[in-house]
């Protein structure tokens, strides 16, 4: 191949992993955007907005086919190595989660549908303050990806700690209420489900983050006690 | 190279392929064992099995770092092309579902291990149908994996409907009983719990299987109705 040539492949191969970089980017400004909503929507008793959420979904969809096409298609042709490998495989994986995200979003908005049927429960307890941190940590679990920024990583991991505890708290608060007043314990459900998704959300972050450091450091973070990292 | 060199070369990279396929299956069949494992902690009060179900987490970790290790080094020694490249990038996602399920199993063993710390609540409804076909799903999007076989993977999509529907009708039939005694809330909210993870175990079926039909005709049917599948 003549240097020029080469050198326009080489561009090309470096536009398509900037391509792929701000694909997965986009995707989780789009599932962010949709957990965000969903809450909201949850909170404020807007079903407009949640049908806006469940909607999104198709898009979140089109992008998942997309990312996982470029991945392939750069493994296939550009026979990545070392460091760009692990980029691609790891792009594939955090692919996986985000789509599965944007699902999770969907399903709070399908309770807050639901619990816009039924007359107001209670305040909505901690859930808007987990649904901050659950969002930030897709944030940043996202910008470490793109970064290569283990202490950034690692920080997502710390906060899952705190959501974990709010999931708890929010049980434990909804378990005593339904027990004063049997007639909430529909609603009271509902609300304990979209704790859980919350939580869920930021498994996925969790996961994306512990992909990362094993992306930059190569070794597995993943199934270590954290004093071991 | 010379010829029996390359002999040599594809020979290991068969060998490498296989040993890729074996191990799904023997993490897919350590996941299964926990799945029936932790139901049946559940249904016959045991906590010793919840105790063991919970250890062998760690055995699955084990299988999940060494997959991804194989993918990634077939990816970057072997510079596969067309349906191979499928096939290992597929592994690579089929781990990370599998790694899920077993902690999937791991929440239910917890769940069995507080409900024993109470007294018994009515019987467990049709957890016990879930889970068999829930394992079952896990069993066949894993042979649909290996033989490549799309009309298995269609049925395991299929089944999940049934399962959404018995985690449906449990909701229901737990809410009512809740509704009627407050003292089984605690409880009864920890059945629930199993039955979404169950429910989620099949939904992780459902994604293998889906990959595998995109594996097989290169489409993907993810994000299709089932009509146009």
């Amino acid at each position: 191949m003549e240097t020029s040539q080469l050198q326009h492949t080489n561009r090309q191969y470096e536009e398509e992993l900037r391509d792929l970089r701000n694909n997965l980017l986009k995707m989780g400004g789009t599932v962010e955007r949709q957990i965000a909503d969903a809450v909201q929507a949850t909170v404020n008793r807007d079903s407009a907005m949640a049908q806006r959420v469940i909607a999104d979904d198709a898009e979140v969809n089109r992008m998942d086919i997309e990312v996982e096409e470029l991945c392939i298609k750069l493994l296939a042709l550009r026979q990545p190595a070392a460091r760009d490998l692990r980029f691609i495989t790891t792009g594939l994986k955090i692919n996986v989660d985000l789509e599965r995200i944007g699902d999770l979003a969907v399903n709070i908005a399908e309770r807050a549908l639901e619990l816009n049927q039924e007359p107001m429960v209670k305040p909505f307890l901690d859930i808007p303050r987990m649904a901050t941190l659950a969002r930030s940590m897709v944030k940043d679990s996202l910008d470490a990806f793109t970064r290569e920024d283990c202490a950034l990583a690692e920080d997502v991991i710390r906060r899952d700690d705190q959501v974990d505890q709010l999931n708890y708290q929010i049980f434990r608060e909804l378990l005593s209420y339904m027990a004063e007043d049997a007639r909430t314990i529909g609603r009271g459900t509902r609300i304990l489900f979209v704790s859980r998704y919350l939580e869920r959300i930021a498994d996925h972050a969790t996961a994306i983050a512990e992909m990362v450091i094993f992306m930059v450091k190569g070794k597995t973070i993943r199934h270590m006690d954290k004093a071991q990292r």
